[in-house]
């Protein structure tokens, strides 16, 4: 505990791994690419489940669980989705162990329990979902369909990193069934627009919607919609993403609904999801290098109080104070802890929460019991000021509701400054080595261009954003005609 | 929708199946023994698992989140544990899978992607987890951990029941750790009183609290003690279970802490859980031939409004009162459900919200308008009722709660008239044939007997009641000497 962190200047990918750990929000386990979500940052990620699952309600959806496995004939189904997972699965091939004769107290896989069909382990549900709606939906009265479902998804990354990218993670994936290609983009949209409201509202991210390009899509869909965030490294980091699968699923499973009129009809798609993943994001958008910075309302407390004394009788003392201000800050529904252990130091308590990233720090020794005083502390700013026990509740309130708002004007306003328009790829390679952050350049619309130029930078195209402006130019990399631009990005 | 069930009396397991399907809970999927959740199921378990967490952290236990796969020489570490899960382990074997040259469009695994060691789908985690905490834990500061987790777990179960045995299931899993054999002990109890508090109060279903015999225990446990909980049938269930594994798992991972004295010592362990399994439980303890009955507690929504009119016109002012009703209903905090649809005629809607199990229904008709009343029916009683709407809320607040006693008062007094004194094993068969139930019955303590009366009548000792009385006897199999009854039954 308490270690310095290596600077992000020094080395940003160190920075990130040693926050992760020593904040005590996840450690890698021994099975390979999977981590260890501790109790402190899963309860990071609770605060987000709550809030996006009530912005999910709010929006229609109900939840549901579907089986953790997919048969392999089903998980084929679909070509394109099989094709883009079927790299990364993980396969049960077999249903027992037995005793190993050869080996006492050790166990092997029993032959003799080979499935008769692979199950892939769920690299994300399309397939066994929609392989489900097939029997439950008849006619048009059965649309629309609006399902969310919590869940552990495995895809077999060869190079995983705490939160960013790891063989299982936690999610949510949406899934929803319509009877027309319209109220089925809207819903993509609609989805979309709910994630970049959670970010920035909630997590104080600021994002950017747009559109993936044809090879940057989710296999199976249409249209993908994302939003994309920009790290403090400038790397940008998709966030989240809402696809439009039009018919492809409903094709391939062959669910087809009653029209109003009569008609026989394939029923229209979508699907959508946040992971675990968001988690990295939070820590890369605000933190620093003392420690973990977190926004108030993602805080799994807000507000620490750490006493200052001499001996039990002083220690007692405070911590009536303590104790009251606890509870009236409570009493307004902000959670606090308290943190009267004996056997750790203000010193190293105050080491612990900045590194954890409390909002908001209240200190109280001696003199304040003779004054009426606390010292508060703001982990962002790194401010202190003393105010006045009675103060305390309003100072608090009015903190954390501008911490909050802080942190995303200082997130926004470096992503503005981080946004670079370039017209030549002289340019674009330049800002992208110097700079860094994203580059809005014309491009010509082709994969092939696309491609160049990822090979030669490790720059992709993150998102046609949604509030661009239609205006001709010409592709930053091939010179031909262009009518609008795109953000590029070297990317996580 | 709305077909009639099977009686209980003619086949309950039949009753039983087609309450699930038709309450639309859950159905069997694709994936052999795996269920998918429908909505209306998965927010019953969404009520259960928020009063539980709050009573978990109530508790001082925080969540957390370990790896669905479990290496297999991890697996095996504890060897009677591994032994007991050993022969219903998915296991997975390979990480890829690749086009399949003979089968254009079709997939095969790849050979070339064949893990070094295998990977067991968690049955449970204890030994993935205290694995983890051998570097979690040094000394006696870092006792002891309360951890939680929220997961799915795979147990390859041959004979599958919706909800009360599938091949995957969702649970919460607690797995603490403790610096003596006392505080563990402690802590084994208080969770099994959690649960047995949740299940009366929350799900109105009246358990009873022991302990298993050595054989019926946990793998790897010293003590397991559980909830049993009586069906409609006479079966038992066992609802839940709360272990103390000593130091098993300590010495199978080598988890030792340094104690105040400064020695080393093997750190001490529990396990508890409850599943999906409870939601099988609830429909056999309060389900009727009609359908569901739902504890207002547990119910998704807890009351129903169904308007009855001719025309836009009396269907526009009905729905004036009804939407007054339900704002009023809701700053209680009452769920209510306002089903306005017009495609469904109200004896539809009636048919499907009793086999739904919604507490209360409002039925609001013409003559209501004119009078002022709504009509009430009560889902338990299937008594109705009409009163004026001034009084509305306040008769359902009282129903509600009325309800809630009465489901548990019912269940309770039908297991207890369910257990029956019985000293010789004439009428030990006799009993458990022609009125099934709990056989409080003297038993000489070996696993023989115990193996022996399983084989004959198909009953297990269900648990040795926490509330027992010392009492000479003689053991109902063997005659041997024995001095305290246990309880027997068939069980699910």
């Amino acid at each position: 505990m308490a270690n310095k962190l290596t600077p992000r200047e020094k080395d940003y990918s160190k920075w990130y791994n040693e926050i992760v750990v020593q904040a005590d929000l996840a450690e890698n386990s021994v099975v390979r690419g999977c981590m260890i979500i501790k109790p402190y940052g899963y309860a990071i990620w609770e605060k987000m489940q709550t809030e996006l699952d009530k912005m999910f309600k709010a929006t229609g959806h109900e939840n549901a669980y579907f089986p953790l496995f997919v048969p392999k004939s089903l998980f084929e189904a679909e070509e394109k989705n099989a094709e883009g997972f079927a790299k990364e699965c993980a396969v049960v091939t077999h249903y027992r162990l037995k005793n190993d004769k050869d080996q006492p107290g050790k166990l092997k896989v029993d032959p003799n329990a080979k499935l008769e069909e692979e199950l892939v382990v769920r690299p994300t549900s399309e397939a066994v979902i929609w392989n489900t709606y097939k029997s439950w939906i008849q006619s048009y009265r059965d649309l629309p369909i609006l399902i969310n479902q919590w869940a552990n998804v495995v895809r077999w990354e060869m190079r995983t990193r705490l939160f960013l990218r790891t063989a299982e993670f936690l999610w949510q994936e949406g899934h929803t069934a319509h009877a027309t290609k319209k109220e089925a983009i809207e819903e993509t949209k609609l989805m979309n627009q709910v994630y970049a409201d959670f970010l920035e509202n909630f997590m104080a991210i600021p994002v950017i919607q747009g559109t993936k390009t044809a090879s940057e899509r989710f296999a199976g869909a249409e249209e993908t919609y994302c939003i994309e965030a920009l790290m403090q490294d400038g790397k940008a980091l998709q966030a989240g993403t809402s696809h439009f699968l039009g018919q492809n699923f409903a094709k391939a499973f062959d669910v087809k609904f009653a029209s109003e009129s009569g008609n026989l009809e394939h029923v229209w798609a979508t699907s959508w999801g946040v992971s675990t993943r968001l988690i990295g994001a939070l820590i890369m958008t605000h933190s620093d290098d003392i420690g973990l910075v977190l926004p108030p309302n993602l805080a799994p407390y807000q507000v620490v109080i750490v006493p200052i004394y001499k001996g039990d009788e002083q220690q007692k003392q405070i911590a009536q104070v303590a104790e009251k201000i606890k509870a009236l800050l409570e009493e307004k529904n902000i959670r606090v802890k308290f943190d009267n252990r004996d056997k750790f130091k203000p010193g190293f308590k105050f080491n612990e929460y900045e590194l954890k990233g409390v909002p908001l720090r209240i200190a109280i020794g001696p003199n304040d019991l003779k004054k009426g005083s606390v010292e508060i502390a703001r982990r962002d700013t790194l401010s202190k000021i003393v105010i006045t026990q009675e103060e305390v509740v309003s100072h608090i309130d009015f903190n954390l509701k501008e911490m909050q708002q802080s942190l995303f004007d200082k997130a926004k306003s470096f992503r503005e400054q981080k946004i670079t328009v370039v017209d030549n790829f002289v340019d674009f390679r330049k800002v992208l080595d110097d700079k860094g952050g994203f580059i809005s350049a014309h491009w010509d619309g082709t994969e092939l261009t696309e491609q160049a130029i990822k090979k030669e930078t490790k720059a992709t195209i993150r998102c046609i954003p949604l509030d661009n402006i239609e205006e001709s130019g010409k592709c930053v990399y091939s010179g031909k005609d262009s009518n609008r631009r795109v953000l590029f990005a070297k990317a996580y």
